[in-house]
């Protein structure tokens, strides 16, 4: 399995307890489905994975698996502060037939190189399961640096890394340099949906979108024009969506995603406390931009 | 209950599966015993308490409790990713006896300021444990300013703030800036060990002691010097432990406690993976260092 194109993360309706509203959760990757999005990217950081109990997670992943059935494979959050439980984590989503595991280094002692090597080798080991390296260093405060990707890379069953947003002008160096330290065919992907467009005019395999897990067709657009050759195209369309990288930027992108899914009726659902919904103001702002962009 | 003088938090050790080991936490807690530390700090971030279930931590709490009997209080770190999950071991910790909760901002997804209030707010509210707030942006990446612990300090049940550790030439700053957000009685200390003795002399309440978890001793006498206004003996005391704050520094104190605790036949435990136990060229600089401070 080779990760490309569009990869879209929806958020993880959940009730106040951690309990994933299936329903809900269907309904937001049936949509996935209808728009034709390349891989779905269940349990990533807009999916609040570590919040929510290894039990849950198999719940979730188990009605995503069910409602995608075989048209787009499905790669899975499988991160966790122990070593023991991520290794469970991905055994549970192979299992279950997931076709990669997403993996960051959740930390709360700040993790050493060596510690985060011998992490992704034991859970790929112990799990069998194909591994995308999970670069989030806004939410680990870990940094996985080209080196260490590099041997990582070399590991059997690590396949791709998801590498935060680069700015503009650095993202085309930044893929040359992971190039250089990777072994052909590992698929380089970024997050950051306010700076994929470059990134996948430069030659970037994937876009790990969050925008894509409520608004599939806008990123689906984006990826096709690029596909296609027409960078202009792609570029116009990403700058239509200038108002909400704006509110991404300032309120994260998960609560704002939080308030569309719950503005367009899709769920009834707020992040995990202590994340808090956006206010009132914050809100309409949000429902302004869901109006100006037409966005359904 | 007001957290003065010096407070001793120990490591948890524990097997490889998470599993604590009571008869060794008996032994490093009869320790402080031994020495009159003045309060303990159990299951701290040196204590590991976010890779430990909630069942290991109530096993542990209990077993401290228990060997410290009534002669020092024991305040307990009951922090977590979740703001329930953060009650029920608060209120776990209020049944146990604990004197006070060290609750630490965890996140993975970052906190806005009005977040950690509500966090805090609720803990405190639901569970009546007297809260210490737990300012260490190292581990959490979040940091408490001090406009957040003004509007902190004025709720019921918040009685303390552990700040991480500040430059010598910052840190009468750092507790003047703080005196004049939080009412008069609101215990301000500082962890940090290589920094603390600074604060102490500039009129911190208390030293949240890495150290003093396995060598209390040292500790004790620093504070002891403090306390009798013998601001020159407590400098030397400290100085005198500088090749220990350098392998603090290089390593962490939490990877060079459990060498030392390893090293002097208090246990045989090993920090929780992904967090990997010191090299041997290290643990050998740990050995020296042990035997030139005569460290017991």
């Amino acid at each position: 399995m080779r990760l490309t194109g569009l990869s879209a993360f929806p958020i993880t309706p959940a009730d106040p307890e951690g309990r994933v509203d299936l329903p809900a959760l269907r309904r937001l990757v049936a949509r996935l489905r209808e728009a034709g999005v390349d891989s779905i990217g269940l349990l990533g950081s807009t999916g609040s994975y570590p919040y929510l109990t290894r039990d849950e997670r198999r719940r979730a992943l188990e009605a995503a698996l069910d409602e995608v059935g075989d048209w787009a494979p499905v790669l899975v959050g499988v991160g966790a502060l122990r070593t023991d439980e991520a290794v469970r984590l991905a055994q549970d989503a192979r299992a279950a037939g997931a076709a990669a595991g997403l993996l960051a280094a959740v930390s709360y002692t700040p993790l050493t190189d060596d510690e985060v090597f011998a992490h992704v080798a034991t859970v790929a080991r112990e799990s069998g399961l194909p591994l995308c390296l999970y670069d989030n260093p806004s939410t680990t405060h870990f940094r996985f640096g080209p080196e260490l990707i590099g041997r990582l890379s070399r590991l059997p069953g690590i396949v791709a890394v998801k590498s935060p947003g680069q700015e503009p002008q650095a993202v085309a160096g930044h893929l040359a340099g992971l190039r250089t330290v990777v072994p052909p065919g590992f698929s380089l992907g970024y997050s950051g949906d306010w700076t994929t467009t470059e990134a996948l005019i430069a030659g970037a395999d994937a876009w790990y979108s969050v925008v894509a897990g409520l608004f599939p067709q806008v990123a689906v657009d984006i990826v096709r024009a690029v596909q296609r050759g027409d960078a202009a195209e792609a570029r116009r369309l990403d700058a239509r969506l200038a108002p909400l990288w704006t509110l991404f930027r300032e309120h994260s992108s998960l609560r704002v995603m939080y308030a569309c899914a719950n503005l367009l009726d899709l769920c009834r659902a707020a992040p995990p406390r202590p994340i808090l919904p956006l206010g009132e103001e914050a809100q309409g702002r949000v429902a302004e931009v869901i109006r100006a962009l037409d966005l359904r």
